[in-house]
């Protein structure tokens, strides 16, 4: 029996709700979890639609991107996995989908703009959108690539991976992530409603203005750090 | 067996409804219900996933907010509910949500007017959208002057919270209420209905006009009051 | 047993299929079919949810809206129904909904414009929207003067009942009829996904032109009239 | 036993997953497979909802539109089918829907630009619009000269109908093709997704900009061609 068992099963449930949660139409998106004691992390193979997918085709892989356990070719986008996992040791879960509005922010080359709360339960600035990427790097080791795109973007901006953990990457679509990957997809779904809200609230006021600074703070810390009073915890 | 386990059935279902019409998206959203007799209302446990809700789950309040019956922290917004349930005698049920299209006319910081009898059906104004709050309100006791914020925007517009039962709080969501929770529930749905419709007719006609006053008077008569003639009763 | 019970059961799957194609909220629309040689039709009663809505449920009325049987109340507005059956003896049934983006044209008091084949198919003309009642017939007998709305706006834009089968009431709502029930409900999901494809040609293209008259005509033809082509018979 | 039944088998079902996706209202649609060695194709009968088709009821013509196998008559569409499988010898599905935002670029007159990866995984150029049909053609043998409308776009516009799967018929609707009539299918959601994508992105920046050329090079041939890396073949 595989000594990834328990990975590959949380991988494949996070995987199957993508489809479930609206966020992929046919295999367009892809969700991983890690396992840092052993160094790897596990991912939903290339081009497998969600209804075909099983848990023993997740595929095993460690963070060069090297395939470590598996019969089938992991996600055209592991590469980019891998590198987030390598850089940010506090993660556990990385999802990409290319849902529909997220996608069409991305496409926009804008951030989404931060208007209210429902984004401000989740992060307190607007949700970057990195810049397309320079031709030698599309041309080189692109998924590669893409992983420090985000980071490096990240950087620019001076966020925190851990308190911003959702992205748009320019032209492409959005990626997530979080300590789990339950709470990536979950971080996912965020991005797509919020995306939504705030293409319609430009279309009801195009002087729509971000939310204020008391009210960014007071609900990210309703629901993060030390005082949070939202949930069971 | 608890006193309130009626008061817990009506709670539960009526927050059960709320992803069945497609309302709340995660934990996103919260019902409860009163019991004048005993002064108490009963309301959705905070951050627990509609999947996992059980009847047992449900948390009973005083008017004041303070848990009296349940092992679970009750909502964030709880205290929002009791001010509403201590102010306004009437009202049997509240609901909050971050429905899509309510939260963008919310966050754009627009009341929703009144282009039809979709709309007057349910009420003869535009559903208010009540202004951010003060920061000294915000850091101090913020869901107990939510509650303030949404009273003192009916009271500054002259509106009647039995005949206006639907309100968007600015930069955060909509809250309604009505005689039962099931109302309340009923009138959320109908908020973000007239909102998406509101937002495509000035999609379609940016100068768009209000109803004018015989029909908005002619559909509300239709449903409400001495005279109505819509329905069984 | 009631003479009328394969009317009944017609009008209560027309009705019945309104929510399923997605037309109605709660109980914003309804269905009459008729029933010519007993000089009757049969309805919705008034604000009975769908889920709950039975055969029985089902009211009998003759063309001066009269109830024949049944004892719950009819539809509040029976009255436009029978004004439609009454004038035009073509038709076999009526369906009237508040579905989203129709609505929101007649919100905006516009036609819907003929900007391709899959409204030819249907109508060779705009979608006409009746413009608001006068005041006074409002405070009147305002569901009868519904219906010589429709009649008069069909008249005053010189189309014929039998090949316009939907329309907008401005303000209001659309109204669909047909040869039969089954036929007025259909049209009324093409008149939805004929307002939903022209608001987004606008937004695509805000100079968009209507379809011109050569296909108009050939996409008119290949459903109806004696050179049909399409479908079985 | 029929000669033609994997045939039919293979067109019914990929006619059945139109509604699936979405895609398709009532009989608003047609899918079709070839049998190159037969020299016929097999395409649903006209007219007949989805929920009443059978495998048994799935025409089967020659390339000239002729009914080889069948009782009922074949889509007021086949003529169309046939010029495509007659012109292209290496397609073996076409598929005709009115998908709502794809059907709104066609009637806006309007390419669909090409603005992100997603749409570059499958073509590497704005899917054509192609021009509404000269009167005469329209009066003539209107599904016959419909095949040319959409094999001169192409030809006009210097693509290869191998590599660009999907076109808009002007003021009409989409048609796609493939190697297969489940390939074919696929390119019809894939073209209503990336339609919606881009009136989205142009709705969020009106400014938007196509794709840059290393990005939609890379992300057509991680998909396509010698050196394609997704998927496990």
């Amino acid at each position: 029996m595989s000594a990834y068992k328990t990975l590959k099963e949380e991988t494949y449930e996070a995987n199957m709700r993508l489809p479930e949660l609206g966020l992929v139409l046919f295999t367009f998106g892809n969700a991983s979890a890690v396992d840092r004691n052993k160094g790897v992390f596990a991912i939903k193979p290339s081009g497998v639609p969600y209804a075909d997918l099983k848990v023993e085709d997740i595929v095993i892989c460690d963070f060069d991107a090297n395939v470590v356990e598996g019969s089938m070719r992991p996600s055209s986008d592991t590469k980019t996995h891998a590198v987030l996992y390598k850089e940010w040791n506090e993660i556990g879960g990385v999802v990409h989908t290319h849902s529909t509005y997220a996608t069409a922010w991305a496409q926009a080359l804008k951030d989404i703009p931060i208007f209210g709360t429902t984004h401000a339960d989740h992060l307190t600035s607007d949700i970057p959108c990195a810049p397309p990427m320079k031709d030698d790097y599309i041309q080189g080791d692109y998924e590669h690539m893409t992983g420090y795109q985000i980071i490096d973007c990240l950087k620019e901006r001076g966020f925190d991976h851990n308190e911003v953990e959702m992205i748009l990457v320019g032209n492409h679509a959005p990626f997530t992530w979080g300590k789990t990957a339950h709470k990536a997809v979950y971080n996912s779904a965020v991005c797509e409603e919020v995306a939504k809200m705030a293409h319609l609230t430009l279309q009801i006021n195009p002087n729509a203005k971000q939310l204020k600074e008391a009210l960014k703070k007071k609900h990210f810390e309703r629901k993060h750090g030390g005082n949070s009073y939202y949930g069971q915890e």
